[in-house]
């Protein structure tokens, strides 16, 4: 018999899985706590007793995304040169896109979600640290522009219908399209 | 003494520029008509009398961006290579972006604007010409998904804080990145 924990655990769970169905859609700011009630089948009430706020929703949303962000950002610092710091780098965020196809562009390219992320220190730190590991390769302005056109190119480049492509397939081309941006040669072992 | 058509097309005009500042801020599903009259200074009514939805405030700020686009693709079409035809789109596509700095990243990576943008069939096939222009580089998925990164990475790439760079600066290290992706060189006039 599930207690009550797991319960509210997997009530919470449905309204994340809601959330970014209808997030995917209506962009967050489009969204209401009304739409995400609506899309399960309860109350709007039902909703707030697991987050108070949208804000609240979207966080927990993003945040098992950030931890692995985290996670690929220390790997790549451990790296010994600017090159395998960035091929690192690269190679982790593109993993992480592939395996969440329908949230990551969200996160890149509405202006709403970016401001909210903005006020939390840690995410802003994040993607500063993901855009200088990369920067690091070119000096000047030419680095850091093409850090962000890589980084968004790969995060906002696919539209719905590039459900198509199998996930290795979309890997591929999208590390490549990466490094060719850099200027970083395709490693050895992945040719 | 301005004739009332005058006027009219005046406060229309400063509606458009409020909308674009707030676009930018808040995201297309994020603004509201009360919010752009606000802006002004003006009632919700005085910007009814212009603008009766929010969708229709949206395509007057677009329709500009979409008319160079469109000349863009005629010029690139025009040409007798892939080579040159994706060198044209390309250069095209940056001037359109660094012209538009603040507009172009919501175009592209807001999912409110996206879905109504896709229901204007014209915007649709603009965009499918863009990327088949490019597409056709590289036979298979590669070319699309290359094809994909460099224009979302053009015009997502830019965060806030790349107003720092000067236009010529931006724009030619945006055209590289692009023309990196794609693997074309840099034509020998250009370097």
């Amino acid at each position: 018999m599930a207690t009550a924990a797991a319960k509210a655990s997997d009530s919470r769970h449905r309204f994340i899985e809601a959330a970014v169905r209808l997030f995917a859609k209506h962009s967050f700011a489009g969204t209401s706590l009304q739409m995400i009630a609506d899309e399960v089948g309860v109350t709007k009430s039902a909703v707030h007793h697991h987050f108070r706020t949208r804000e609240e929703l979207i966080i927990a949303v993003i945040e098992p995304l950030q931890e692995q962000m985290q996670a690929v950002i220390e790997d790549a610092k451990a790296q010994r040169s600017r090159r395998a710091r960035a091929e690192r780098l690269l190679a982790g965020f593109v993993d992480l896109v592939v395996g969440h196809r329908s949230l990551v562009p969200l996160l890149a390219g509405d202006p709403g979600t970016v401001e909210m992320l903005r006020a939390h220190a840690a995410s802003t730190d994040m993607i500063e640290c993901q855009v200088r590991l990369l920067a690091d390769l070119e000096p000047g302005p030419g680095g850091l522009i093409k850090a962000r056109v890589a980084l968004a190119g790969i995060a906002c480049g696919l539209g719905p219908d590039v459900g198509d492509f199998d996930d290795e397939t979309l890997r591929r081309h999208l590390l490549e399209a990466g490094r060719r941006v850099l200027g970083l040669r395709t490693p050895r072992a992945c040719r």
